[in-house]
């Protein structure tokens, strides 16, 4: 099945028709909230959560059973600048790691109860190094978020989408740097932990990106600046968006590739909350330029949408009170 | 069966003897922990819960499968000067849904495959008014430390203690302040809902309740301010440290309970995390007195153990992930 685009502007189109949440469910899930056998509000942000599920699937009472957690793997051409303190390889060993159960998403998203599947963009073939211009053609970037667009299973009540990629923090900090402005430095971190001269390679790559590369079309910006796991992400934000499926968003990488999204159409991300902060300081930055608020925060700084997976549970419990919990009336309880 | 205890005095002398986690268990949990497939220190705090979990149970790569979800729950004498928004036959109305399944904890519970039970301790007979005498005699609070013992399931792997009791933040917020000094103001909230002329009767009655019972000894404070449910937590959690089996903290309530125990007897909640932190102010104010830092924070101020059964799934996901993961040399990939 084709992709329902074939250039960033068409992708750019879909974008700006994407669906709301819709209002009768939201009211009807607000008013069921207000019954149930608790004080008003004393579920907290559970309470905001399930209403606003409800709202995006559409039904008062919803349920979760069906998360999908995708993992998108690609390559750097800045990796080859020094930007990571693992070496290139690790990425297709990692995949390697995904397929055979052993790393920490695969028991994340089975805690979780989610499917997981694994996709890899070209990783013998790197995006261009975007000091030196364009990461990707428009069409290597269409092919990635077309990737992205056909790996969300229609009939999932949940996306987490994740990324592996030696290096990618690099580029995600040139997205949010050309999306956001401010100083290079002030979106580079740690990664995956470089030393004092990593931390300052990468900094002066993506300097030197944001100079090769000064269109700031946010579209333009996922092409030149990004990577294909990342656009695959954008891709897959989208379709969920599509079907009304509820996002679930990780750490900086993955929100840097939703922040495209953000920038290129208003409400592109009103089917998402951001599961956690990461321990990638500019990871907190970016969710408040996008007005979310994190889930949790446990200082995670992996990837591979761990931190969204660790969210399920809890919005799963979210669901499972707002759905489950007897009114006041079934009860018998009195009110205040 | 009768407990180990059946004195105040006995008790102290219970905490005092308190094993401690299993060091050569915890040593082999972190080195395990190094070798796993991931950046060190990639996955933040989930590391460190698994590796303190290690130690309790005594294994290097522990499982957690048989987590218990206890709600203890007791009436209060100071209920009748107006501390609560709700009036106080609604323990026992509450009670009744626990057993029926449709409170937020049975949702809580079951989403994070826990069993719960629920015990009552003497609903129809509250506790004294303590603003005009202790709450409980010695013979009133050994019976309910002694409930709180014998209802852990030495079989269980983790536990979380939870109460019902309309009235219950004023008494945490007398023993809090008892045992950490401040004003009562400092140490009183809105619990689930009282309006300004509720909370300065509130504060009112925990300066009388203060001034009414002077003795700061911390199992005296318990029996003076403290009420049955919150006895009986713990009892529960220092059977549960006897036992080996780690705790998540709940709210401010359990907190307070937990709370007597470690300023009786030092490394008393070795063996326990905060499961959250609650939208009542003063509850992070006690926590960080008993140097714990909250695994969640999401404006819950339910009780009733909600926001540690919500942490359970966060705990199940770090040691399945310790557990689960390939290390390097299994997986072979490269490290940094």
């Amino acid at each position: 099945m084709p992709a329902p685009f074939a250039t960033l502007s068409d992708f750019r189109a879909l974008l700006q028709a994407l669906p709301s949440a819709d209002p009768a469910a939201t009211a009807a899930a607000e008013e069921r909230n207000s019954q149930l056998t608790k004080p008003p509000g004393a579920l907290g942000r559970l309470e905001d959560m399930a209403i606003w599920y409800a709202g995006w699937r559409g039904v008062a009472r919803p349920a979760l059973e069906r998360p999908q957690v995708i993992v998108f793997a690609g390559n750097h051409g800045v990796a080859a600048r020094g930007v990571s303190a693992f070496p290139a390889e690790v990425t297709v060993q990692m995949v390697a790691n995904f397929r055979a159960g052993g790393a920490a998403i695969n028991q994340l998203a089975r805690a979780a109860g989610a499917t997981l599947s694994v996709h890899e963009l070209d990783l013998d073939r790197p995006t261009a190094d975007f000091t030196q211009g364009p990461a990707m053609t428009e069409a290597e970037v269409v092919a990635a978020l077309s990737v992205g667009w056909h790996a969300v299973d229609p009939s999932s009540d949940l996306l987490v989408v994740g990324e592996m990629g030696i290096g990618n923090t690099t580029p995600a900090a040139a997205i949010a740097c050309a999306l956001f402005g401010g100083q290079p430095g002030e979106w580079t971190g740690r990664g995956t932990g470089v030393d004092d001269r990593g931390l300052s390679i990468k900094t002066q790559v993506v300097a030197e990106g944001l100079a090769a590369n000064p269109d700031r079309d946010p579209l333009e910006v996922l092409r030149c600046l990004g990577g294909r796991e990342i656009a695959a992400m954008a891709g897959a934000i989208a379709a969920a968006h599509a079907a009304r499926i509820p996002v679930i968003l990780d750490g900086f990488i993955c929100t840097a590739a939703a922040a495209t999204l953000a920038m290129a159409a208003e409400g592109a991300l009103d089917h998402c909350i951001a599961g956690h902060a990461s321990a990638e300081a500019s990871h907190r930055a970016l969710l408040s330029k996008l007005g979310k608020q994190p889930m949790l925060e446990l200082g995670l700084r992996l990837g591979e949408g761990s931190g969204a997976a660790l969210a399920i549970n809890v919005l799963k419990a979210a669901i499972a009170c707002h759905s489950g919990m007897a009114t006041f009336a079934e009860a018998g309880v009195s009110g205040a």
